[in-house]
């Protein structure tokens, strides 16, 4: 089953609302969210019904559109959307787009140079596989991070419609699991072979030599090629380094902050301890920074840096 | 709260029956478990009622005892409870010492010993903490996993009687979490300030100089040094090299493995993919082995090695 863009994301004018896959609910359920309102969209974002860098840029942007169709302060909605998240650069990038031009049919634009930036940056990204790779992924940087298509499971996928992908080892990516949950059914969905592990498990596999490379996604870019993602992911660049497995980072233009000079000005997410455990004191950064070094090459839709 | 030893394994001979705290079912109830068989004791152990290298060879001792009150074949008693999970050498240790005597007296000697040994490594483990220490340990090598007092936590014990240790970062230790719900209840019981952390939340605690030492217990020891603990422990020795950061494993005497040369040969249990995920394809192994050269020092009994 492929994976529509405006089934993951789209504005129904009719209602007016944006309406969301709530991806809080996958694999278990196919639900859909009506927004109705820009707090309601807010909530949504930071609740994480929709998530992933580029898709919450593509919520935004259908978000100012929302508010313009109800004649909300343009103003207002900007700043409730701005205050969801604030590790993704995509979202204020995509406000900034709309800021002038908040109509459905630019919202629907910038969701289809979205998916299309996918699908160029996985072309560029399928070139650094070798024939019957074995890659290992960290969260979920699919079609439903990204509005459609993917970044890094897009890379995975372009590589398998290559013939070069064997197969996937997925970190289920704790507290949310959102490898388990949503990178395992969008490859179940595509078909390509894969299994689930502990994220712990990752630095074993890569010593018994399963691992060809690493791939993920990214949040925030900075200047200087530092990439902010999902926690976790800063781990596996090191531990994929002290066993000389490229890393690879896969991402729209739409990810570079060139306003941020190196990682250490990226403001990491701290969600609630609740997520981890309710019974004991928990610390739970959402995200964290993998310095330039660490990583092999940045695939955009421009090419491989 | 004192953990005590007859509070985590012992014998009652009037039933007979070893009995348990069950593991499984913590912190959320303290519920003995009574296991009236050997094959009733090796599931518990299969199943992690019990675990932890140390505390499962205890229990094997007392399982040996309650075969011999039985009256039961000694060799099926010894090849059922062998069987029950293949990385701890402390099971085939304790078989061994019990075998020309399967009495409740020497299966209490035992038990004593090992927590004996416990108390003299953490003190000698102690030392090699500065004052206002923040250690990181993984899964649990506490009093649940020794029988009595802890190895890896007993060592963090030590230290904070010595008021060396300010604060202890527990990886919750996915799949089974024995890090969120075991470790972290045994420091709360003791009053060591902490917080739980995603297993793949280390790296980025380290990077932030959050971290001055990880400690671990161990489930074997081969000859030249290398050690096998549960999957992730691994991984934050090599994280632990990256920002130079010392590694140390504490276990007994009982853990050495003379008759395995490396690290290679030690077989690794792999549990059921259920574990992680019931939905998807997973693979689950519950170790790891940790290379000498990643291990800082490996304290026991008879000192810092």
């Amino acid at each position: 089953m492929e994976l529509r863009p405006d089934g993951i994301i789209r504005l129904d004018e009719s209602v007016p609302a944006v309406v969301l896959l709530d991806q809080r609910r996958l694999p278990d359920a196919i639900v859909e969210l009506e927004c109705r309102t820009v707090p309601e969209l807010a909530e949504a974002i930071r609740t994480l019904a929709v998530r992933g860098a580029p898709a919450i840029g593509v919520a935004a942007a259908y978000g100012l559109a929302l508010a313009a169709l109800r004649g909300d302060d343009r103003a207002e909605a900007e700043a409730v959307l701005a205050a969801s998240r604030p590790t993704a650069v995509n979202l204020f990038w995509a406000l900034a787009e709309l800021r002038d031009d908040p109509t459905p049919e630019r919202a629907r634009a910038l969701h289809d140079e979205e998916v299309e930036r996918c699908r160029r940056m996985s072309a560029h990204a399928a070139e650094l596989f070798e024939p019957a790779t074995r890659a290992l992924t960290h969260c979920n940087a699919g079609g439903l991070a990204t509005g459609g298509y993917g970044s890094a499971v897009g890379a995975l996928r372009a590589a398998w419609e290559r013939d070069r992908l064997q197969h996937v080892l997925v970190d289920e990516t704790r507290p949310l699991l959102q490898g388990a949950r949503l990178t395992a059914w969008e490859l179940e969905q595509i078909g390509i072979p894969h299994h689930v592990i502990a994220d712990s498990a990752a630095a074993s596999m890569m010593a018994r030599g399963e691992v060809d490379l690493v791939v993920t996604g990214a949040d925030r870019i900075a200047a200087n090629g530092d990439a902010a993602n999902k926690i976790g992911t800063y781990s596996l660049a090191v531990l994929a380094r002290h066993h000389a497995i490229p890393f690879y980072v896969v991402a729209p233009t739409s990810t570079l902050d060139a306003s941020t000079a190196t990682g250490d000005a990226i403001v990491i997410e701290e969600r609630d301890g609740a997520e981890l455990t309710t019974r004991f004191p928990a610390r739970n950064p959402a995200f964290d920074v993998t310095p330039r070094e660490l990583i092999t090459a940045i695939v955009t839709e421009d090419g491989i840096l």
